[in-house]
């Protein structure tokens, strides 16, 4: 028996219900608070590989750190003239496309009262390097097309079930991927 | 004194300048070698946590494998209700994108003779999470800006200098993010 007097908590596909509904209502109160900033620092190691950092982000009005610093390495296959010491930029592309779908359904299955129990996702993408070469101006330097297939096994059915193959449509990274972003570099 | 008998090597930017040669000649000769296919699987861990593995891909006529397996886990922090196992979706977009400018100014650099002492990039992006709460459809779910700072330290001057002001631009990250991609999705 809990005699302690908590906070009542509510997990479903390990997303906390309560905390969802809050973060929901205070947007819809104050949508300013729902622009947020992420942001990364990287550097050259030479040749092909890089390192980056990632570890402060701005969301809900505030700036916020990480528990932990996160870094990763990228680096280029020996086939694509690298060493190899981490995978490389378009492959980390598809990594957040997979957790941004994985997460994405999940959390919002767990609003809509959905209860998952697995989620595999196989993804690849089409990339034609004459593009990053310069050899073709009719050649894109980025994907073309990006194929993810999605396991879900869940107790969602019908209608339910329908609706939670469309829910991978919210994930911030296939809108960043399918639409165009505005990406201005400068160089100094 | 150098005895043996070795191909020839020469390294700009710690890029293999013959081996790059012999890629754009193989290309330019036979353009359909240029067709890459990069692929990922991820599992969900519960929750906001997820792991992908990046092991082959496809690139030059043949599917080939990374030295190793590279393991990447994707969480949220808990300002946005996660448990922080690891940087998020995004997050891993921006390092991509970092990882990918800083590459192909250093390939490209190296095939005009430039030689880099250092490049240091910054990134910030933004996004709206009403998107991804599904509170507003007037907004993207995606990234709408992102800021790209790069800082490099070169021999390049004048007109070189110029020149490598552009190179970012043959990044195959760049040309996703600028650019509509092609998404299917398939759910099982």
């Amino acid at each position: 028996m809990n005699t302690q007097t908590t906070k009542p908590k509510k997990e479903i596909n390990g997303i906390d219900i309560y905390g969802l509904h809050d973060v929901i209502k205070s947007f819809r109160n104050q949508p300013e608070l729902a622009k947020s900033r992420f942001q990364i620092t990287n550097q050259w190691l030479g040749g092909d590989s890089n390192r980056s950092t990632v570890g402060t982000f701005y969301a809900g009005g505030q700036q916020h750190e990480h528990k932990k610093t996160f870094v990763f390495d990228c680096g280029e296959p020996e086939a694509l003239l690298g060493k190899d010491q981490g995978a490389n930029p378009v492959e980390f592309v598809l990594h957040a496309l997979a957790g941004c779908v994985t997460t994405s359904t999940a959390m919002h299955a767990a609003a809509r009262g959905i209860h998952i129990r697995k989620i595999e996702t196989s993804i690849e993408g089409d990339i034609d390097l004459q593009g990053l070469l310069g050899l073709s101006d009719q050649v894109p330097t980025g994907y073309q097309n990006i194929r993810v297939s999605m396991k879900i096994d869940s107790d969602a059915e019908g209608e339910k079930l329908e609706e939670l193959k469309e829910l991978y449509n919210f994930s911030p990274v296939v809108g960043t991927l399918r639409n165009p972003v505005n990406v201005q570099v400068r160089i100094n």
